[in-house]
């Protein structure tokens, strides 16, 4: 690992253990095992280190969504991102920033959360547009409501999970998701 | 307000605006306006206060859910609750504890907030019971998988309301789980 990698994986651990604004740039040194100096050569300090972190740690995060634009019919492709695993008790790495009060007020970290956001809720409302348009859905539903609907389910499976350290918190709130989406798209009578 | 109410009161705004971990005893006695020893006469110390503070904080948030066991038909209700104002871009005053990397390892504080989830779960599970009983869900659904999915969708709401910084994605994620509950409920032909 490079310095700079170094760092950036001790600022991602502090982000998610500590939080940003319980987290020093002494305790960044510490964690990386560098010097102050190596720390202020590659970044002007703690804000610019976190930023470049999230920058390149939510690609990674949102990267799984891609399986809604994969193989299989729309449900199926909805079926298998739904119940990929989800460690619920440690929660999400981007979903975690959104309570860190100090990056809901920077513009710039925030900007990069939501942006990761918004990429896994397209995949979604594509997915999902898709099921509209094979009749596994009704086409009364807005496909860009249901893509926030289901993205808050997983985001709250977590909120769930940490709150009852059990997993089957959020097991339980995909299940009823996923039975909710099957009723829903179950034959009716033309009316 | 007694100076007792004035700990709790500057507990409960410093733990919503700062978070556990970054909360001092020094903050807390400069927000209260109380000198030092009135806390420590009153609490045996910042974690004393701060579980007192969610015992008296969490059955206030919770309250709004008796609207589940209100009037109307299950589903009214159920619509009812799902459309209070939530101010989403605010976030959820128990859920965000459950990103508090120190609240999720303190037994005492999770527990408090752990039940009050409960009791919202709790709640759900009786008006979507009714409603299947009813006939206005599905037979094949389970109440309390379903109970954790609508808890979900609105704890996932305030994440991306927070994220986009944006009312929009908490009404979105809620419009569309009713959307869902709407077409899950529609009569279909019997087979």
């Amino acid at each position: 690992m490079t310095t700079r990698e170094k760092l950036t994986a001790a600022m991602s651990d502090l982000l998610w253990e500590r939080g940003y604004a319980a987290t020093s740039p002494r305790d960044i040194l510490e964690r990386a095992g560098v010097g102050q100096g190596s720390m202020y050569h590659h970044f002007s300090g703690k804000h610019e280190l976190a930023v470049e972190t999230l920058r390149e740690t939510v690609p990674g995060v949102t990267e799984r969504s891609l399986l809604l634009a994969g193989e299989g019919s729309p449900m199926e492709r909805i079926r298998a991102y739904l119940t990929l695993p989800r460690p619920g008790t440690r929660g999400c790495r981007i979903g975690r920033m959104t309570q860190d009060p100090q990056v809901v007020q920077d513009a710039e970290m925030i900007a990069i959360v939501a942006g990761g956001f918004d990429l896994i809720i397209e995949r979604w409302q594509g997915a999902l547009s898709a099921a509209i348009e094979a009749g596994e859905l009704p086409v009364g539903i807005d496909p860009a409501d249901l893509a926030h609907t289901l993205v808050a389910v997983i985001q709250g499976g977590y909120v769930l999970a940490r709150a009852h350290d059990d997993q089957a918190s959020m097991d339980a709130a995909i299940r009823g998701a996923l039975a909710l989406l099957e009723a829903a798209g179950a034959p009716r009578p033309e009316i």
